[in-house]
Formats: C-alpha cells, sequence, structure tokens
C-alpha cells in the first residue's frame, strides 16, 4: 500500500469535483490536457496560502482550504473569465491536515463547478495550499489593470475592511464575532466579474492587499491618477457596518487598508453607470491625469498613508 | 516602498524571461491571458518541492530553484508537448532565500525559453516552491499513460538511479562526489518526448518516485503486466555507473526503486523499435495480459519489493 497514493485517491478523485467539457485528460496523468474551444483565450493564475500567514493556525482546515480555492477564483472574476479547471499543490504536516484542507478544497470545486485537474501533495512542517485556477474568456475581452483612461469612473463592487475585522475579532479569541465569517468565507464574484465584463468594463481587479494599494496598482498600470472619494467612502455599507463596532478612524482604516475582502474594483466610462449600478457597483472615485491613488474631502486631496499588506515588510 | 512589489520587479521580471508568441496578458495583473493556436491543446502540470523533503537544507537555493522548473517540464515531456509557460508560487524565509531560489528559477526560464507568466511570492518558514508547467501538444498527440499495449515494449530513456545516489552522497557529505551532478541538475527530456510522440509512441510517463513504482502505473492505467527484464537493466549504462562505487544488490536497489532522475518510461509497438533506438531509448521489458509490475529472469518472475518513494508512509 502507497499511503500518498490512497490518499490522493480518497480525498481527491471524488464525484464532487467536475469534469469539464474542455478536458481531455483530467487528474491521474503526468499532466492534463484540455482542448481550448476557438474564440476562447486561457486565463490563469496562482495564489499560495500558509498556516499562520494567511490564515490562524488554530482555524479549522476545511475552511482554509475552501478559502484557498475561493481567493484563486476571485483572480479569474477581476479577468472577467469564467473559471473551469484547479490545479492544486498542497503540503499537509499528517494525513489529518491533509483529509482536512481536501475537505474544503473539494466543497468548493462542487459549489463552482471547477474540475480538479492536477495536483501535487507532499508532506511538510507547515500546512500550505497553492491553487493554480484556469478559465475562459472570449478572446480580447480580459478586463485589464491597463486599461483604465482618464475621465473613468471607480467602481467598488463587494465589501472591503470586514475580512480584516473578521480575522481581527478571531485572533483576539471572539470567534463568534459579527465579523468572522466575512473573513473564513470569500465570495469569489466571478458571475459579476463576467457580468462586468459582458457591460462593457475593460478594465478590473480584484481587492486582495487593501483598496488603496490595489487602486494603485491600477493607477500604475494604467499610467493614471485615481481619486478615491471619502463621501463615498462613508456612504458603503461595509464602513457603516464596520462603524458599529469600531471607532471611525479604525473602520476606515479597514476599509481602505484591509485584506481578503476580494472585493471587485474596476473603472469605467459615466456611461455605463447604470449598468454598474444594476450590478450593485458603488462609485467610489475617478481617474484623472497624474498618477498615484489620492483620497479626496469634498474635492481637496487629503493626506493619508495608503500602506496595504506587505510580505517582507 | 513595498519591499514584497519591489522584490517580484527585480527578480522576476527580469529580461532572462521570455514572452511566449501565444501570450496576450503577462505577468502583472490579476491572471495572464494566453490564446491557443488551431490544432494544439494545453498540458498542465504542477509541482512542489521543499526544503529539507525534496532537496537537502545545505544545497544552494539557486540549484534548488533551478532543479524545480526542470522537474516540472518532466512532466510535460512525459505527455510529448512542447513547454511554453510557467507560474511559480514559492514561499521564501527571507529575501536572501527569495533571491537564491528566484536566480536558480529565472535561469532555468532563459535556458528553456519559457515565459514567467505569473506567480504568488510569499514569506513563510520553509523555502517552498511550486511550479505549475504549462505547454502545448498537438490534438489527440499527448502520449499518456493509459494507452499501453499488450505486445508494446517497454523502453527507457535517460538514466535511472543516479539522483538516488548522488543524493546519498551528498548527504553522507561528500559533496564533490561522483552521481552530485546528477542530483543537483535534472535534464528534462521535452525535447526527446516530442520526438517519440513525432515517432508515432502512444503511452509515457516520467520516472519521479522509481522505476518499478512509476512502471506499476502503466500497469494499473492501461489494464495490463509489465515485466522487467533484470538482464536489460543490469546492461543500462547507469547500472555499470553505479556498480564502480556501490555493491551489486544496492545499485539495482537504486536503479529500480530511486526517485527524481526524471528518465521517461515509454512503451511502444515492435514496428517503433529502430525510431526508438535512433533516440537511445534502451528496451527493458515487455507489455503482457495480467497485472501488476514483475521483474524477471530468464523469463521467470522473481520476487522483488517494488517500494519507490512514498511521502506519507
Amino acid at each position: 500500500m502507497n499511503h500518498e497514493f490512497d490518499a490522493i485517491a480518497e480525498y481527491f478523485q471524488n464525484p464532487a469535483t467536475h469534469r469539464h467539457s474542455t478536458t481531455v485528460v483530467g487528474n491521474g496523468d503526468d499532466a492534463s490536457v484540455h482542448h481550448i474551444p476557438d474564440g476562447y483565450a486561457l486565463v490563469m493564475s496562482t495564489d499560495t496560502a500558509i498556516e499562520s500567514v494567511h490564515w490562524p493556525k488554530a482555524m479549522p482546515l476545511n475552511i482554509a482550504g475552501n478559502r484557498a480555492v475561493h481567493a484563486a477564483l476571485s483572480d479569474l472574476a477581476a479577468m472577467g473569465a469564467t473559471p473551469a479547471w484547479l490545479w492544486l499543490a498542497i503540503t499537509a504536516r499528517d494525513m489529518t491536515a491533509l483529509q482536512a484542507m481536501s475537505k474544503g478544497i473539494v466543497q468548493a470545486c462542487g459549489t463552482h463547478h471547477l474540475e480538479l485537474a492536477g495536483g501535487d501533495t507532499t508532506c511538510g512542517n507547515t500546512n500550505t495550499i497553492t491553487v493554480t485556477a484556469g478559465g475562459l474568456v472570449p478572446q480580447g475581452k480580459a478586463m485589464l489593470r491597463t486599461l483604465a483612461q482618464e475621465g473613468d469612473e471607480v467602481w467598488l463592487l463587494g465589501d472591503v475592511g470586514l475580512a480584516a475585522a473578521g480575522l481581527k475579532q478571531w485572533l483576539d479569541d471572539k470567534r463568534q464575532g459579527c465579523f468572522v465569517p466575512y473573513f473564513e468565507r470569500i465570495q469569489p464574484r466571478y458571475t459579476q466579474g463576467e457580468r462586468l465584463r459582458q457591460a462593457g468594463v475593460r478594465c478590473c481587479m480584484d481587492v486582495s492587499d487593501g483598496l488603496l494599494q490595489d487602486a494603485g496598482h491600477i493607477a500604475t498600470a494604467s499610467q493614471l491618477q485615481i481619486q478615491i472619494d471619502l463621501e463615498h467612502i462613508r456612504q458603503l455599507d461595509c464602513y457603516q457596518k464596520l462603524t458599529s463596532y469600531f471607532d471611525a478612524e479604525t473602520s476606515l482604516k479597514k476599509v481602505l487598508s484591509g485584506g481578503e475582502d476580494y472585493a471587485l474594483l474596476c473603472t469605467a466610462p459615466p456611461e455605463l453607470r447604470q449598468d454598474l449600478l444594476k450590478l450593485q457597483a458603488v462609485r467610489i472615485g475617478n481617474c484623472l491625469p497624474g498618477e498615484g491613488v489620492h483620497l479626496t474631502h469634498r474635492g481637496q486631496v487629503i493626506d493619508y498613508n495608503i500602506k496595504g499588506f506587505d510580505h517582507f515588510a
């Protein structure tokens, strides 16, 4: 008996994982083989989650597995892609950890009709999940960070700051805290991503490191300035929720710099306003000539330190 | 300044890494976008290498990075695919480790004209490299483990056992040992893999866990028996090399069960014999009705424990 192969067979070759229509050879050979349909481009992203870095050690490992898949799907959402397959590199401290993480992963694959098309299972000191997610987008239609235009408005789809608040409650031993579910359950917004793309949005990204820092990536990639309006931020539902628990300054900091909510941040010309409102996006700022990200209050730029999460700080 | 983004820019967005002709959006957005040419299928594989598990802690980290890329390419070789892109998930203990690993990775990308199309850089306790490699194969032509036929002959292309011998020398503190280079430098055989495919070979895999264990995967996937002829094994150059240093029993064990050489193991009907000899493949056995892998000596099955590497034993 080989423990590794038996575990892979038991935990991952589960009826809950789908076979995608493009797949010629799925999990079980040296590599998987896929036929990309005419008119579509391949979209690929990789994300790693490490115990005690990306999730607290005390968090159940099935939740960690579930989150890892959802975080990877969020990158595809940001491109407007439809997720199709997932390749998993999982490092487990022992068989119990492997089983728990795989449970969350297979469950997420089932929920999103994703094929677990391949992977590598290893034993190591630190529970680690690397998810490479692949999807399809109509050729030439992927939403890119480089495609913001001066005159575009900046829109947010989904909450920001609540996951950071949930993590804080968790770490403060308030495991039943009102924000904990926002940390434990990532909502990958690929259906909304597809709809943004269909509505004609050309520039989008997911907010994983903090709203201002991530907006900075769009500003840099598109060579323009982004102004975020403090009044709009204060009207966000997520800000309101946070102020019922934290003081105004802490709430604002969480909204502007808290990571891991995986909301979508996009820019679009004013003529798409109605489409974006229908998708429940909220307008938070504007794209202007210049560079960087600036917070404004009643039309004036205000001073604010925009640091987000830095793995090597 | 953000250390993470600066390091990514400095170490990975290097002129030595290529841009593949299929790539619409490369490294730097939420995901990469690729246009798969007509008549080709996508081939994808993921592999993880962990310090102190897959390489000795004292080994220079640039060698570890180089090996990780080559090991991933070997999976594409086994399918007969041409490598195109690589997505990297790297966990580094500190900046020095990140720089050293990235050096080996970028160098390997340069050597093989691979595009580093995306990735995730994280800081954690254990240096870990997960490489997801993607390539292209003409539609319907991927070599699969399931496609061995009764009557096929079994062929080996490349050495087996020398990497295991090199690792042993390294661990015995013989860092200049004659076999150490075989462990440090993986030769990904994708050019040979492509030629095998072009010659008409339908069934192939790479030998990463040990010759007999990996042959067992073909036997299981193709529902037949594989017999490996001990006389042929004893005539292999790699066996001869090993016997100049180890006793006969140890040499045989390394050839049959030593992992990480990344030779190609394939099966083919006798009419392809000349093509395989031209590619310097060596015939080592046959496919027969039945199941499992058996070692034979002068036509008789002999008793041999075929255990290869098991991560969770």
